[in-house]
């Protein structure tokens, strides 16, 4: 897997993230949204760099120009609940994408701290030779995204795969890199140093899914 | 149930739907969203003479003032994924709102044209004293509406029902009459005279759903 | 005049009213800027209601429906600084108008209370026979409305004047009656008792440009 | 001048640039106004990696955070009107801004082709140790972006100046690195070889100003 963690970089990406962790800014679902959303846009825009481009021929009012333009049939597919403004952040730059939505939900049989997966509802096109943006807020454990994963796998082989998270944890980027094809870039805008016993990263932000979108049951 | 058809009044909401129903500028996905959002934006506005106010005293750099603020609780809730962009626009008004999301898809057994609706994927607060919005942008047969329903009431009973809708069929209109409680308000900019035998609305616009986000398999 | 004050109903309105005027939510200068914009999208809305419609063909992928269309062309006209939100909010809704732009400041000689209204920058198109929008968000004294109509005499006629604000005074509105035609529509959020002697609207919520953009020498 | 033009690099930006050229999808103004809009915000995040950062701590609810967060104190000025959408975009990502408004258009003397620039309308806070971000969608000739420059200059000196363009002709850089500090970054997302004798740059796009906003007298 190809790491472009921009934790490391001087940029606005900072100022977002510093919002989204921020326990009173957080009170403000609105900028909590936006504040994905605009994460999800620059991310999109870092990972345009990597596409495949072909010069093509514009006709202006004035004349003509040779422009280079990104030839990638893109898929772009977020997790539910927590994916919706991230993917809106994608969809914002890339919107002529094709869009993918599936649902993960973490199950804790008796209660205990451990969980599985459960993927359930699943709408995508045929990923056959396509650029796959798979996007997910908080890359904790990698489960989601293992899962994820592998329930797209019966709609076809993507030639290319992209994730694009906001939060992730070292152990949880260590354990996708196992899942995915050598090929896949990961973008993320921060790397946090702990994960906890109940799958949580620290210091991280919270539930992402509920400060966008309230508490459910 | 009363129902709000603004198709019988001129207003802006016409020029959206004009758009959204155009086939050629169905081929602009950013633009047939956009008016998705815009159409939830207005309906929402809508909607909220309805809700309860009290007076409250804002305090400004120059004074007080008195303003009726709305005390609802209120709950959106959207089927996926044709919900997506009119929960946008839900959200960009009542921004401070829980959310609700919720799968249901038609199943046709054998490749019949008959169908059955499959709820799969559920994520809501407790319903309990809420005001729940309830969207879809078409409203067809009613039966996914029906059984969104049905799958929701597990989470509780909300004081009161609103459906915000883009476009309709009198079929469907008629069939979720019997299904809501009488109080429920029916916020819809169009309603097209015919229902085909698979249970398309015509003239209707196609299916919102891949008009917005691409085929699905 | 023709007044539509919509603070005399329970809408949506007062909620983004209510923010704009909150002397700690106006620290966010973002979300004050939304505020102002979903004021001038509801108003486009409800001034929509008083444009000339006539009913088109409009095929869908389906079939084709006869819909009511608004066949006014519409000039949007805003005031410089202040004006440029209320103007996206416009805009989001008639994405297709012409605009214009135009400044006007409070000149005070010898740093008295009183002041004139001088008009320095104008863009605009031919208002012959169009539809013009002017909106500007406060609405105190009324005498930048009156210069800034003066001002745009020269470029001519329109057969239809709507004023867009969001807080008037009282007196300001008595003000511009007696400048406009008779069958101008005034369409604004809230009007407030009093004007004070510097021509500040109490309590309205301070000065608008300042809070949407920052200080200015 | 510390020169970035983002046309020597494959990225999103060309997908925007290209339609923002292409003359039949610059009717929909819409559209146009949200290329625009798009080009200043990648632009603003590119622009964010030479600011001043330091690291900060953030409380999140599961613990704390050192975070690199932007120092400067920003000032965006845009040149009305075509400088609008562009400001837009800015604003979306530098929400916290501090905002500059100055007119300035060209003059010609006896319907000649040459002309001189008039700056007539000035909003600015004090310039004074601030990072200035001068915006100006089309950078033709320069003389603009002088005059611009010389009117702000009664407004105090500022530590640092950014300008951020959409096109540029060679000459029209040229003339600007004379005019601008040394150490002015300019921010472009496409040169042209040519300008015209009248002003334009070919091929450029046509008038921004124009096809964001209509024709103006």
């Amino acid at each position: 897997m190809i790491l472009h963690n921009f934790e490391t970089e001087n940029t606005l990406l900072n100022q977002f993230i510093a919002e989204l962790r921020d326990h009173d800014i957080q009170k403000d679902s609105m900028r909590f949204r936006k504040n994905i959303e605009r994460i999800g846009e620059i991310l999109s825009y870092e990972l345009s760099k990597t596409l495949d481009y072909k010069a093509e021929t514009v006709t202006t009012p004035l004349g003509s120009k040779r422009i280079s333009l990104p030839q990638n049939e893109l898929v772009l597919c977020s997790v539910l609940r927590a994916g919706i403004p991230l993917h809106q952040g994608l969809l914002n730059y890339f919107d002529k994408a094709e869009n993918a939505f599936i649902s993960a939900f973490r199950h804790h049989p008796e209660n205990k701290d451990s969980f599985e997966v459960i993927v359930k509802y699943l709408a995508s096109p045929s990923l056959n030779n396509k650029t796959l943006v798979l996007t997910d807020p908080m890359l904790a454990t990698g489960k989601t995204l293992e899962n994820v994963y592998n329930a797209m796998k019966k709609n076809g082989t993507p030639k290319q795969i992209h994730i694009i998270s906001v939060i992730g944890s070292k152990d949880g980027i260590d354990y996708i890199k196992q899942i995915f094809p050598e090929n896949t870039h990961l973008w993320i805008a921060a790397v946090d140093e702990t994960l906890s016993s109940k799958g949580y990263i620290i210091p991280g932000l919270g539930d992402a899914g509920d400060l966008s979108f309230g508490l459910k049951l």
